[in-house]
């Protein structure tokens, strides 16, 4: 493992996550088959770029984002820094990408994902010159409980993430739950933050592979789902379950909340909301039902355990 | 005016909060001329009582919520009192009634009321024994700008709070608002916390003629809307505006948030929630269009004086 100082060039990760945005927009305008992605590209000051694309009513996806962006700033918000209050004020550059896919139909799961680097000026001798992380992970939200699904995603997960599988699901786990409801957003996934473990090149390595694992834990999934015929009951649930993801991304998500108080553009900022919700008064899934037994995956579980190895 | 000690039985008001409740739900269901309020009375420790009542999918009302509570409490949490900070872990009593109307036609507009009296036994002789406020308030938002709707609710406001009104529309438009859109919510109307101008006897009065006027307000305009035909087009609006109301009450509502921390029943705290909403990427009324036309109506404006007295 190379211990070298962190590079002050932020390009190679810049280049992975572009090349992450342009190879997911390409795969669901396939999988849609019909619509298009849109968005401008827009400078931003000091080199920075952001390339926002949206897709909006498809045949088989009714909204997905996939967002790029690289911002370079002269001096770093005291919100981004509450676990470094040493870093505010200094120079810094942060890059991301963020996804989310909102299928018409219900059978299949909405998912998010994000990769983001972040890169601070110290002017500190003592760190080399420069505080870095990484952040990110990926997690899904199905409305009906397929259990080969979850068991999939999270094999996958388990691959990108190796030893570090465990302590990130369980932080994603933690992380997408609604304590005023009791359930998690969904089935969880990865998440991890201010990680640096090994150093830039294996934290990079770790990085890269969690971002390519996403294709490969969500498209089959949505290939499988896309086809099954689906009625009003399970739309009707589906608008229900996406209330309970406004909820989270509205009342509870730290991305969210930095986003609106910060006066990020708000359509990127709220680009991952459902394109419909509903929200029923006192609704309970009638017992017995594939709507009662989802209730059931949206708890901490053990998803690989119950498989055994693949 | 009298100066006589803060009574410290609450019974007055609770009284007339159920009335305002029962009237309500009354008025609301003529209105409907189909659906019926449902639901239970709970009793809530130390004499307390819970009375929700909500209305959904009805012929005009989408759904509407009259709920009443009277809370009695042996320690005030100290998220209830961060203005009094010298009150926390003091017996309590709070009662409150909160009405919100989301009409299924995107011509009648969203209404909320919301009336509350606190009182703390605070144990200390220098203030008779007792600390006690009024808060509350009614807010409109209309999907389609009609300034006869909005000049008839502020001037039924302004008869209600007297004096006072020019202060408590002003904290209408001020708590009303999405920073992050840079609109209110609707077209305001009252909001006062914290209230004991004049005296317990004063402040009970002005707190009954702001409950009061909230039905002289609102069902006119309810009435005179309902019968308007619409269309896919409306409803579309109605929905996409629905989705900013979700945002205010999950993102910024201080009672949203107090709620949902502090383990409160979830489908109360989140009774006010549109029954349905939708988010569209950078969605753009066409110009000149009445969609466009509302956008003027959020801002603050002096509602009566373009209209001279009535």
């Amino acid at each position: 493992m190379s211990l070298r100082p962190a590079p002050l060039d932020i390009a190679p990760v810049r280049a992975f996550l572009q090349g992450l945005q342009t190879g997911l927009v390409r795969d669901l305008e396939a999988i849609d088959g019909a619509a298009k992605f849109v968005g401008e590209e827009l400078a931003l000051p000091g080199g920075g770029m952001s390339r926002p694309r949206v897709l909006q009513g498809g045949e088989r996806l009714e909204k997905a984002a996939v967002q790029f962006t690289h911002s370079v700033g002269a001096s770093l918000p005291p919100a981004a820094t509450e676990r470094n209050p040493h870093l505010a004020g200094r120079p810094f550059q942060a890059t991301a990408v963020s996804v989310i896919v909102h299928p018409l139909t219900p059978y299949a799961p909405t998912a998010h994902m994000n990769l983001r680097f972040f890169l601070v000026d110290t002017g500190d001798a003592s760190t080399k010159g420069s505080h870095w992380h990484f952040g990110g992970g990926f997690d899904l939200t199905p409305c009906y409980p397929f259990l080969a699904d979850v068991c999939h995603w999270h094999r996958v997960a388990r691959n990108a993430a190796g030893e570090h599988y465990e302590a990130m699901k369980q932080a994603c786990d933690e992380y997408f739950y609604l304590p005023h409801r009791g359930e998690t957003r969904g089935v969880g996934g990865l998440f991890f933050d201010d990680w640096r473990e090994g150093g830039f090149e294996a934290s990079f390595a770790l990085a890269k592979a969690i971002g390519n694992a996403f294709a490969d834990a969500y498209l089959p999934i949505l290939r499988r789902r896309l086809d099954t015929p689906w009625g009003e009951r399970e739309e009707r649930w589906q608008l229900i379950r996406r209330g309970r993801y406004a909820e989270f991304n509205l009342a509870l998500d730290r991305g969210t909340r930095y986003g609106l108080q910060s006066g990020r553009r708000v359509e990127s900022v709220l680009a991952s909301l459902p394109p419909r919700a509903a929200w029923v008064h006192d609704h309970r899934p009638e017992e017995g039902s594939p709507e009662a037994a989802l209730m059931g995956f949206l708890a901490a579980r053990d998803w690989l355990g119950s498989e055994g190895p693949d």
